[in-house]
């Protein structure tokens, strides 16, 4: 971080562009412009869309600090050296040569949706355990049915396993505790000291595990047999919350799916449709393997119309959605401001730096 | 309590009637014969259902303590000194006299009911701010359609009001905090001390909060502009887990939601259908003064078929289910242990005992 420091004091030579599915903030804008007067800042408000598409050259020309919900052309982009995404992950980044560049550091928009996307989790799993759809399908009928051959369950002392112990991971950690339940938590690299079990990312006020207190347990490893030690701990509930990685790639398939149904794990995926392997989790649910599944995202993606995941039974399907929040880009501001003050030598360093060789 | 354990020691004159929706339990009941070698138990295992029906008389015959389910006719239980409720209320039992007879000790099955009831308001809540039912209904047509036009929300800094802060309210206050809200409470009397705002009811482990630390504030009154002083909060979601009393009937009508409209008030009643008057309710949601509801509990109850109640906008109906879970009996069951042991002189004292003044 000490050359982007030096070199960028008071960020009087830069230009920031923010290409951002938010309406030119006004008040924030004059807001940074007070803090860095030198500062040339540019705002293009883009569709929420998955189709990258480039900009008007005239946007990108001097950019130096990108604030960006889409890739762009690295060739059009030369002076960059701060790319601020407003995603978690930055798999739609990879092949692309400003992130290939060593000399341009990428920061992810890390806690910024782990409210809204745990509470997505902890709400389908309690809708699942809970048969809410069942009930909303009652009551259309309009009449009082208690319908008590349902099996409803509560959660406290069952066990809840966490695939990548990241912000939003951390968030169902502490939604799941509250529950009552125990947490386990997986993470790539050992996590033996209090220092190394801290949260380095952005934390919503009041949410999270910051210190990473919570977990009774914590397993590590990048082999497939660490990971199959860890599904075999009795989980009730699996959440994956992994970023997705060459290594993280179909990590829940076939042979996975037989050790969850020993326990009939329930297993909710946030994270990337290709974390699991889409036909094996299809025949876990048809044979009842494991007691459900809640995914926001799926593979392919989108799924296809009338694709058989759609109408496998006990699976709730939402089309990647659960990062949506009224608050999102309020905390994607946080984070920004953090990193500018970093990236001009008022404080040290910068937040949510992507290690590139792991691609999270 | 007293006079309870000095005539019931090691509890050798007594006969123990289980009345209760589960089969007989051998190997507790030869658990508890161990225990209480000169206790006669009996066991009748009744029907889930709403209406209560004598049993036989002599099933009655010669009972000192009661675990029931249904309320029994008094002429026949003269010799019974203890009832413990499968409920948290006693609203079923209040015409009895045994419930009137003031040397008969009512004791509650408050807290065996706090994980699942909660679980079902947060869960609702939850349901409701993130549309699951729209995504659930757009599932069915098998196709991947964002509907960005929903207004999804999450609860970091939201307001949870808890009217009634007696064990299920305690375990919501615990899930709302976990979620990041701040959680306003309100109890009849005041609760000024540490010592007051602890909880004496049966809590689960790992759930609730026994020591009342959670509220950020707290808000006590017997009067309606107490009530709606509270209200008036700006809260975002009303939790109402109070005891039926003449005091809390219709404690939320027209007046109080036009108190809630200030802030759209997403209202959850998990208490007795006859709280919140059903006409006003269903206004409230027409007008779009609160901005939903879910409920357990209906008024009348069973809501009748085809009332306006089931298909009013953004409410969320179950037939009073919130308190199953296949674990119910055995937090019951450690309830009954504690207060035999109370009642045998092994322990002081008995948990969840009734204050029939307050009925509850």
């Amino acid at each position: 971080m000490g050359s982007l420091n030096a070199a960028a004091s008071a960020l009087d030579k830069d230009v920031l562009l923010f290409e951002v599915p938010a309406p030119r903030d006004e008040e924030w804008i004059s807001h940074l412009q007070n803090k860095y007067p030198g500062l040339e800042i540019r705002w293009h408000t883009s569709e929420l869309t998955m189709a990258p598409k480039a900009l008007p050259k005239e946007v990108y020309d001097g950019v130096t600090l990108l604030v960006g919900f889409m890739p762009h052309p690295a060739e059009m982009l030369p002076k960059v050296r701060y790319v601020q995404l407003m995603s978690a992950g930055a798999d739609r980044w990879i092949t692309n040569d400003l992130y290939k560049n060593p000399n341009v550091t990428f920061c992810t928009a890390n806690g910024t949706h782990a409210p809204q996307i745990a509470e997505w989790v902890i709400g389908t799993w309690l809708m699942a355990n809970h048969k809410f759809i069942n009930y909303a399908e009652e009551q259309k009928k309009a009449t009082w049915n208690r319908m008590s051959s349902l099996h409803i369950e509560d959660s406290p002392g069952l066990r809840m396993g966490i695939l990548g112990y990241g912000a939003i991971g951390r968030h169902c950690a502490r939604l799941g505790q509250a529950l009552g339940m125990k947490v386990y938590a997986y993470t790539r690299s050992e996590k033996a000291t209090p220092e190394a079990r801290k949260d380095d990312s952005y934390v919503v006020p009041g949410t999270g595990d910051p210190d990473g207190l919570i977990p009774v347990k914590w397993f590590h490893g990048s082999s497939k047999d660490s990971v199959n030690e860890f599904l075999a701990q009795d989980l009730d509930l699996l959440v994956i919350s992994l970023p997705l990685t060459d290594a993280t790639r179909y990590i829940i398939s076939k042979e996975q799916f037989e050790i969850l149904a020993k326990k009939k794990t329930f297993v909710s995926n946030i994270a990337r449709g290709q974390h699991i392997n889409t036909d094996d989790l299809i025949e876990a649910l048809n044979e009842g393997k494991i007691r459900g599944a809640a995914l926001d995202v799926a593979d392919p993606e989108p799924l296809t119309d009338g694709h058989p995941l759609w109408s496998a039974p006990n699976v709730f399907i939402t089309p990647h959605v659960s990062w949506q929040t009224p608050h999102l880009f309020q905390r994607i501001k946080a984070v920004v401001e953090r990193n500018l003050e970093g990236l001009s030598g008022k404080r040290p360093g910068l937040i949510n730096v992507m290690n590139k060789t792991y691609g999270y």
